[in-house]
């Protein structure tokens, strides 16, 4: 087992690598910028690097001052969390190079699935069913052609990158039309095409693979509800699946990351067309996830645990049959954003912190009181994660849970959250991916403080209109 | 089910009290002293009366003040805890009589185990193994008889009251007559004898019963490690027990509480007695207990919920054989104590609080920064409860919780806490009651700040000098 590992990240997945190593008996190396010298993950650890100035580019993403952080600490393993390098095949390269192991998967698997043109060529073999697409793009002429090809509605993906960044959708050829003559030029980023399934549900696979061939899934997560392509609020299991849905999805991931070879744990990506109920293969994500923490709350697997034993060498220890799911999760991000001013980042200092706790609550974060929010990094600063017997269950968890969390100095989404846990369509599992884009207009429309309307009357209120009837 | 419960009671337990009712529905009433105004359990609650002045007796023990709360409120339930009016039959009844319900066992069930010679009596026939004992004495000289007839050594305690106090052994003649002087009137507090078992330890078992006979249990908690009789550190499951043993004493509790008709939820208190193995009866708790949370955890069984709905009439909905336990789940309960200052209770404000969290971890409090630990309630202010797969993984946990853990501005038993987890006899099981007090002087020699030592070296410390060779 590793000595030393070293987190090439912050915030809450640095605090969260910190307590796995902790538990596993591992020493810890935090590295931090300039404006994270007092963060949590940085008291947590047993060392702490400075490795540049608060801009991430000059820090948190300085391949050079990483590695020779990893070295000056005499780290034997790194730890990249999600973000950041974690899907960065060259720095993971450099990293084993140097004679330090990358708690991920081999470079090549994340260069391969990085790029979801090749990824989408190596996995379309092993019959892994995906959306209809095309090559990627050389000029628009061929784009227009292309389109055709694949069918109307399309959407427009660059062919690196995740996420949701810079993809759009043509309806027909008026659209893409006008689509092309915005960009500036086609060639410039690799765009490539798909067809664009109208209604669909995020559900995505978390897969375990040791360096042995061993691959196992451990259920899926429903992550329909995300605005503008970030995820809001995840669980496990999908209430839109049924049991024969739930294994066959569990199977075309695990066929799907063997045909990539893949090893140690990752995401696979789908998409569920709610016109037929089959799921179409998205992307591989090769790295822990946000949204990991409902899945151990389900199976009692430990991920990251399992990541760093997986990256020492260890093969599992569990087989397909061992894992069995226990309950509802529902996790909540809570983004350092206002929600009366269209989510802008709301950076502060953070006068006064309360954490949800008591039982079935976790609560992940790499804030405290006394500290600051930056501007520099991503907004989330928090997750909150609810485990009850049964979704509605889970969902009032949730709910005891956001109502006694107090985080004075900085606006966040919490008022969100409890708007969508009240909202009649969610209880139902009425969702797709569009929904939060859909419903925005009716949570912004409620009234700001709804504390003095008892729930039927916010139910109420919530539900009017009709969602998809 | 009911509408509105009021919580008889203040600190972590009101929380853990109106978390549990959130999550079913129910509108929570708290009560508080004016020391307790800005106190956690009055924010979280729906409604909150303040019945008193800070001194206990005029305000959480103010049984006058507190039914009026409750009619005053409207609430159909009170929910009291633990500890100031729990055992009260006296106030249950007035509760019951004011057409209110009592969230408990029925004030007779409270009148009958709270005098320890009428529940040895009542649950002797059903041939619950205990420890001989001699009736209430109402002399010094039958004293002296009857010790004789008990058999040396004999341990004194009173007919009334549990948690340890008023106890004491006498292993000789010399020994007891020398006690009978310090008494000034043997019968002023009634007093009887049982014989004392030299080294055990402390078995408890958790008991669930409905309304309509159905008795379970859930496994019993391991709490040998206590301090001037009271609990410092739990455990479940015990690992002194085989499998056999656990079923037997499981059975011996379901049994004792059978003869007395028990209902609602319970723990029945047992001494391992270590030179042959046997179980022999203390004595039943007719409340929730402070170290339910560990039960909570092994079980996935949430018990003050089943408390409520059994109050409300429910009949349990799982049978014994549906009862598994997962894991090995262990609790610290932190103290605002001075453990450089013989434990000592150190009231003060809280300037920052850092509650540990993460992965199988729950923190119950009912404190947050900004508050003051005042001087006229129980020194206890947080439990921190650790869910690991195996005993040794719990630990583990533990260790990193307890070392995220910050609160300034009281001294607490954190460091008590570290020293017990690093403790080469605990870490092997080798424990009785008797451990803290055998083991204080060898953790007092430690240095105070042991930060700077390595786990090697600090459980060489700690392990110095034989305790059960």
């Amino acid at each position: 087992m590793f000595k030393r590992i070293l987190i090439a990240n912050r915030g809450e997945i640095a605090v969260r690598i910190i307590r796995a190593c902790q538990e596993l008996d591992i020493e810890t190396v935090a590295v931090y910028s300039e404006a994270d010298a007092k963060a949590l993950h940085v008291r947590l650890a047993d060392h702490a690097i400075c490795v540049g100035p608060a801009d991430a580019m000059e820090s948190y993403l300085n391949k050079a001052a990483l590695l020779a952080a990893a070295r000056e600490s005499g780290a034997d393993a790194i730890h990249p969390g999600y973000g950041f390098l974690s899907e960065d095949a060259d720095f993971a390269e450099q990293v084993t190079k140097a004679g330090i192991t990358w708690i991920g998967p081999m470079p090549e698997t994340i260069r391969l699935v990085g790029d979801k043109d090749i990824a989408r060529a190596s996995i379309a073999p092993s019959g892994i069913p995906m959306a209809k697409g095309s090559d990627p793009l050389t000029s628009n002429e061929e784009a227009m052609k292309a389109a055709e090809e694949v069918g109307y509605p399309v959407i427009l993906k660059p062919v690196a990158g995740g996420g949701g960044k810079g993809m759009c959708v043509a309806r027909n050829e008026e659209d893409l039309r006008n689509i092309l003559n915005l960009l500036v030029d086609i060639t410039k980023t690799k765009y490539y095409f798909e067809h664009y399934i109208e209604r669909s549900r995020h559900i995505e696979v978390q897969i375990v693979a040791d360096n042995y061939g061993e691959v196992l899934h451990l259920g899926e997560r429903e992550c329909s509800l995300q605005r503008r392509n970030q995820k809001l609020l995840e669980e496990s299991p999908s209430i839109a699946l049924t049991q024969d849905m739930r294994e066959r999805v569990g199977q075309l991931a695990v066929k799907a990351a063997k045909s990539v070879h893949y090893s140690n744990i990752g995401t696979v990506e789908f998409l569920l067309d709610l016109s037929n109920n089959e799921f179409y293969f998205m992307e591989i994500n090769p790295r822990i996830q946000v949204e990991h923490g409902i899945t151990e709350a389900v199976t009692g697997i430990d991920l990251v645990r399992t990541q760093i034993r997986i990256a020492a060498g260890e093969a599992l220890e569990f087989t397909q049959k061992d894992v069995s799911f226990t309950g509802h999760a529902i996790e909540c991000r809570i983004n350092a954003e206002d929600p009366d001013n269209n989510f802008l980042p709301s950076p502060g200092d953070i006068t006064f912190l309360h954490e949800p706790s008591g039982p079935r609550v976790r609560f992940d974060s790499g804030v405290t009181a006394g500290l600051a929010i930056e501007p520099y990094y991503d907004s989330m600063i928090a997750k909150i994660i609810a485990h009850g017997r049964t979704r509605g269950d889970a969902i009032k968890i949730m709910e005891r849970a956001l109502k006694e969390f107090r985080i004075d100095g900085v606006k966040t989404t919490v008022s969100l959250h409890k708007k969508i846990l009240k909202d009649t369509y969610f209880r139902t599992g009425n969702i797709d991916t569009q929904f939060i884009k859909n419903r925005m207009d009716v949570y912004e429309a409620l009234p700001k403080d709804t504390s003095d309307m008892n729930e039927e009357e916010l139910a109420n209120t919530i539900s009017e209109g009709m969602y998809f009837a």
